[in-house]
């Protein structure tokens, strides 16, 4: 048991308090994700709030969301009323309605009006995410004038590292980053070194989108516009890359049959662990009964040779290896934009090559050992199913995600566990054909 | 086909440089890297310098070294002469020797002088992917002395939005953001407002350790020091989520039983993605003839039960899911270091619990529809086997990356595709145990 785990048990509020003293914030927060939910409640209480609001914002919205409804009032209030004004909506949007209703009208009036703007735009929009207190500047502008604002205006604005240009309406023209601003002569004017030709995103649009946006095109910031090209926000480098952060975790979730935890793993009951993984399983094992029809189906031919039950497990294996394969790297490179579903042709036929070529070189190789050991037409099966079971797999986990996609649905949904099942039954079909045709059966 | 394909087909050059000009970097760069690479090469050619810098410089060490060999060697060292430091050393990592040391020749005697300082850095360290060019201010100055030095000097530096603050011997003092310099008072004492508690690493320190900490301490950049305290460069954001996104995307292809690509998807040949899978489908296949063995012990039980076959796909699906959903849950844990090897118990426990639970819920619902078509005797083994197998299952999956890391070995490496084959031949012996104990063969 840690310090800090131990002082809570035996409720030792002074050295709990020395401890935090004594450590930095990182470390601290190290030592919270490894609390339990009812223990970290207590343990925030005594924090110095200025770290307490440090960790506050670090944490996931879901676990700040846990947090918030154990704490008292008055703690919860400030801490929500410190947050900045896209972080809270996270947070708003991960509480019961009543709560959140209470805490929006506990805020002070200004932060509450921002506070309801971002909350009108769609819940997965980039609206809901994005900055609204930026720094703007006039094209007219000097560099010294420009860097004067920035130094009057600049401590309410999320970042001031990319400078909006706009007119009188608010109407984006250009950007300019504050390195350049810094850098340019003072007499510069600013419509002579903005950046005219800059990526912005509506405010409606996927929040992912927008977040893959800024990591393409590698700017620190993307301005956010209206339908009439108005500024309204903008998205910020670092709330960029924890949104692709956040979904690359629900990615690997899902390629691991289970929904993303939300929280750190310690921190989780296990009771919240097994709601994450249990429907998975379930619609799984709905999936795997297919494979007991098959072998219902072709229980005859079990019956006359049962040597063929031996390779089961290592035939769906493979084909489940092989489709996981296809289907991981195709959900990646559809999640990066680098496939798109006109490619379907395109793929398929690669996917089924590479499947060939695997399943011939497995073939070869465990063609040998097995023909030691068992009848040569027992590995002349075994050969041949290999080659097509990997083919076929290879084709379906490239298929089932493009097509996923198509219909509207998140891809990595049918990812590695759905393609592995759907694979199984489709392989025990091509052995046990492939079987009753060498083996006369 | 796109276009640009058809013109490259056509070797229209001039509809190609047409199509160029009337596309930004971003559309041009997503529409390179879906053509395969001897195509590539030439279309690169054709590009306006700066565009073709800025692509250049987007791309994957990998796909950069493919590239730079089949360019015209005026170009490559025009492209290679305009990289950043760290991403020119990343680049020659990636390239033959003999290639790498011409290039390095044909460099500047400055630019080559600071790439071969990184070079001298261990391949994982943070100093091979740092930047050395830097400003760094000292405690003495006013903040508008400090803003004078950036606007000067700051035009080769990688990033000045985070400033190191030193002393005569560049000893790292502490550090103060571009945004606090320009919001400070212009006669306010760089000291007096820097920030001391900084965190720093050691220029030898593991890269993804360094990129981690850049992330969970929310920071621009990163000081990096030597053994001394001296401050030899510093870590950017984008840099340190570059590295987060390469490994993210390393443990996601682990997980899907294969290496990673480190190329756009369509730009990969054949045997370019036959090659990262095969040798993982060579070990799982091997270790899957492990589930032969077990089989082939209890041929005898499967002769006087032929029906115990056809749930054999079931039941290791099934294990397979639950130990793929324990693996990749504790592969991302430790990765962003939640869990640590001495909480071993704990996640065992835990893991445990889980597995039982999930193992009960699916054998209570597995249990009625089974019963209704086969011996009541069936359908108690099944549950039984259900129940241990997930319980096996789960902890397998938590224990095997945890034993990993403590062993130095990637955790990802020995994630789903390992553990759902291992799980398999657990839960055939468990399966074919309570089967003999129960049915009484």
């Amino acid at each position: 048991m840690s310090n800090l785990a131990q002082y809570l048990v035996e409720k030792d509020w002074h050295q709990l308090q020395q401890w935090y003293a004594e450590h930095d914030s990182l470390e601290i927060v190290n030592e919270l994700y490894r609390l339990k939910p009812s223990e970290l409640a207590i343990a925030f209480r005594f924090l110095p709030k200025d770290i307490a609001l440090d960790i506050f914002e670090s944490m996931e919205p879901a676990q700040q969301g846990q947090l918030i409804t154990s704490l008292r009032d008055v703690q919860a209030r400030e801490l929500i009323e410190e947050l900045d004004p896209d972080d809270r909506v996270r947070l708003i949007d991960e509480l019961p309605a009543k709560v959140a209703r209470e805490l929006l009208e506990g805020l002070d009036p200004q932060e509450r009006k921002m506070t309801s703007i971002l909350l009108g735009y769609p819940s997965d929009s980039v609206g809901r995410v994005m900055s609204p207190e930026f720094v703007a500047l006039r094209q007219s502008m000097t560099a010294a004038q420009a860097l004067e604002k920035v130094h009057r205006n600049g401590r309410d604005a999320e970042s001031v590292y990319m400078l909006p240009v706009t007119d009188d309406y608010l109407v984006l023209l250009g950007v300019i980053s504050l390195r350049d601003l810094v850098l340019a002569e003072p007499d510069t004017i600013i419509g002579d070194i903005m950046t005219t030709d800059v990526y912005s995103v509506q405010v409606g649009e996927d929040r992912e989108k927008a977040a893959r946006l800024v990591q393409e095109a590698d700017v620190i910031a993307l301005p956010v516009v209206d339908m009439e090209g108005r500024l309204v926000g903008i998205l910020t480098f670092d709330d960029a890359m924890e949104i692709l952060e956040h979904e690359d975790t629900e990615d690997i979730a899902l390629g691991g049959a289970s929904r993303p935890l939300e929280m750190p793993y310690l921190s989780a009951s296990v009771k919240n662990l097994a709601q994450t993984r249990a429907l998975w399983l379930l619609v799984l094992i709905l999936a795997a009964t297919l494979s007991i029809n098959v072998l219902n189906f072709f229980e005859q031919s079990l019956e006359a040779v049962v040597t063929l039950a031996l390779f089961i497990p290592l035939l769906i294996d493979t084909g489940g290896n092989v489709g996981s394969q296809s289907s991981t790297l195709i959900v990646r490179a559809m999640a990066v934009d680098e496939v798109r579903f006109g490619d379907l042709p395109r793929v398929l036929f690669r996917e089924m090559q590479v499947g060939m070529l695997l399943g011939a070189m497995l073939a070869a190789i465990a063609l040998v050992p097995i023909s030691l050991v068992f009848d040569l037409r027992i590995s002349l099966v075994l050969s041949l199913s290999l080659v097509t079971i990997c083919l076929l797999a290879a084709a379906t986990g490239a298929l089932l995600p493009m097509a996923a996609k198509r219909l509207g649905v998140d891809p990595a949904i049918v990812s590695a566990p759905i393609v592995t099942t759907l694979v199984d039954s489709l392989g025990l079909i091509v052995y046990f054909l492939i079987a009753n045709a060498v083996l006369g059966i």
